[in-house]
């Protein structure tokens, strides 16, 4: 039995590339930029109003001059109108360009415009007011977003912006979630009063939706012949299956000997901690393809895939390591066995800003129904059984 | 001018109501639920082997037998196998329905087993071990999530395993998103040296996806009639109308004109708040549509969009207020205007578990090349202009 560390190493040395491809940038979001975004102009392109009113030459006004004649409208989005006089103003709007003959923007607060002229009310006034200067955010080719990044809604904004209708993104693995058994039935259908309904594949096909891997399901009746078949298939058209349930000492699990059959080599099996003591995790040697066996207590099944499976997936599409977040524990709790502890909680901030993690009470690992409750799960060191309220634990999140 | 707090309350006095749907549940992740699930079944249903073994009865062993005649195997999703003579055991696997004339399973590692007999070895052994009782999780028509929340991948998992393979959720509002003025260009176009992209209506259907709002774009150009037309059929189609830009006191702002002319009344104008002071909200009387006027600064409308709108999206679909969650200031920083500040920031936790928001340096308000580095906005109070390190304020996280 190895431990959390051993196997998150040995998972990590199991970082895979599968290369890039190009998507409209509006469905890119959630995926992980593979070209760096540069500026294709200055931002912003031009000197740009941003309050309505008039633009004039400060100069102007520096000599006394009060009472501007409005020389013409200028809307966003028109070519500008230059100044000829001293005297002359243009009256303008947010987002327009500034004239290259004018040098301030007053706005219509600070103005009286009748019969054709604006008249300055008394107000502060300084030279450049109310203009977002040419290249103030970037210059052409400064770099708006780096790859490695993910595009997030600003990233999408950014996109826009410089022009990039196409984004060339990390593709994601194709993921094969994979149930077993014949003590389960699907959603549909009425089980017998000795089978149950099947749920992990749902869980983890819901929490890879999230991360934008639409992977498909599969479910393997207990037959040695189909399961070695199906298993087979699969190492040779997915880059990762995830099982949940079916690699134990069971007679009639037939996987593992499927596994080994199709030519995956076994990386590991067990881990101290609980839940999820018997995850087991291989490779495939010639194809590469990766085997994330997850015990089928569901919350075993949901602690393993983002301890795990999702630290794997964000190595491997080349985000930085995840930030590590911590949380301190809001009660007293106990754990006796020599196994690190995942405990689900909820999560809150007290007014010092500290967060806070309180334990959702259960009837331990295989109690899925608390899992709805949760948030996130506190990791507690193996080395201990006694953790007091107020001491400080790394924490994950579900939503990070 | 109102302050922050009297237009949040603006905002929430007019949360609607917009009925319910039924989807096939794996489509309902991220909705909120609208009905009460409940246990069809006690949860386990039956009395549940945890280990592969063999199932024998406890008094057995405590008369001293320790070789047991192997009677049958039984696989998880079979029907049990009754024990006739005390000493005999079932071969049992993990997922089986325990036999009700046993009430105890040995696991194989604590077994030897040979031509169709089990002999135990020197284990600590408890009576009912290696079991998951039926009832222990959930009884049946026990409640296993609750109306209201909303539908994360545990949920999912719960209605698989109770069989409820279409789920009732709130029905979200239909959301159209204007953009206007002829200075904006679209992505695919090349924008004039006087014009620019449109980006913010990108934005802002990025973040409305994330909740399951998939939001129509419309751009009206510069014309009072075309202005007028487009607003009238919008108001009486969408539920929402979400606006960047275009609510200034312009010559060339229709939409203010439009939507007084289709009869949205303005509940208020202008909060003391940076960005985003402009910001304008109106109901239309009669179809009850509302409309969210941001100023076109694409961060004032990314801050506008998660302090109000998503807000009063997450009154209207029912759920609790969202959690408050309070970080202390990494820098000193300093804001002298009286306006309530958003300050664009980072997030991580210190070894003492305490939420740190470190500033995001930028241009100011317009700056929206440093949102991809953003994670949240801290807020900070009107009243005063020095913020100290350390010192904690509320924090909207974008991920939340």
């Amino acid at each position: 039995m190895i431990t959390v560390a051993e196997a998150e190493k040995l998972v990590l040395a199991q970082v895979r590339e599968y290369g890039t491809q190009t998507l409209p940038f509006e469905q890119a979001l959630g995926y992980v930029l593979a070209e760096d975004l540069k500026a294709d102009r200055d931002l912003p392109p031009f000197n740009r109003v941003t309050m309505d009113g008039i633009a004039l030459k400060y100069a102007s006004v520096k000599k006394g001059i009060k009472i501007f004649r409005i020389k013409a409208t200028q809307a966003a989005g028109e070519k500008p109108v230059e100044l000829a006089q001293e005297d002359e103003c243009i009256e303008i709007m947010t987002g327009a360009v500034l004239p290259l003959s004018a040098d301030t923007v007053i706005r219509y607060e600070d103005l009286e415009i009748s019969e054709g002229k604006a008249t300055l009310l008394p107000a502060e006034m300084k030279q450049g007011q109310n203009l977002h200067l040419r290249g103030a955010d970037k210059k052409q080719g400064d770099m708006v977003a780096k790859a490695g990044v993910v595009v997030s809604p600003a990233v999408i904004s950014l996109a826009a912006s410089i022009g990039k209708s196409q984004l060339l993104v990390k593709t994601v693995p194709r993921v094969m979630i994979i149930s077993s058994g014949d003590e389960l039935v699907d959603v549909d259908e009425t089980p017998s009063s000795f089978q149950i309904r099947k749920s992990n594949s749902y869980t983890i096909k819901a929490v890879l939706k999230k991360h934008n891997i639409n992977a498909d399901l599969l479910h393997i009746p207990d037959d040695p012949v189909i399961t070695r078949q199906k298993i087979s298939n699969c190492i040779q058209n997915y880059d990762v299956l995830l099982l949940s349930g079916g690699i134990s000492m069971g007679r009639f699990d037939y996987i593992p000997q499927a596994l080994e059959d199709s030519g995956v080599e076994k990386l590991f099996h067990k881990v101290a901690q609980r839940p999820g003591k018997p995850f087991w995790f291989g490779r495939h040697g010639q194809s590469g393809a990766l085997v994330f066996a997850f015990p089928g207590n569901p919350v075993a099944t949901f602690m393993c895939l983002h301890r795990y499976f999702l630290t794997w997936l964000n190595a491997t599409l080349g985000l930085p390591a995840k930030k590590v977040t911590y949380a301190a524990l809001g009660n007293d709790f106990t754990f006796k066995p020599e196994l690190r502890y995942f405990l689900q909680v909820t999560l809150q901030t007290n007014e010092q800003a500290q967060l806070i993690a309180i334990p959702v009470e259960g009837n331990g690992s295989g109690d899925f129904a608390n899992l709805a409750d949760t948030e996130a799960f506190l990791e507690l060191p193996m080395e201990r059984s006694e953790f007091k309220k107020g001491e400080v634990f790394r924490v994950w999140r579900f939503t990070d």
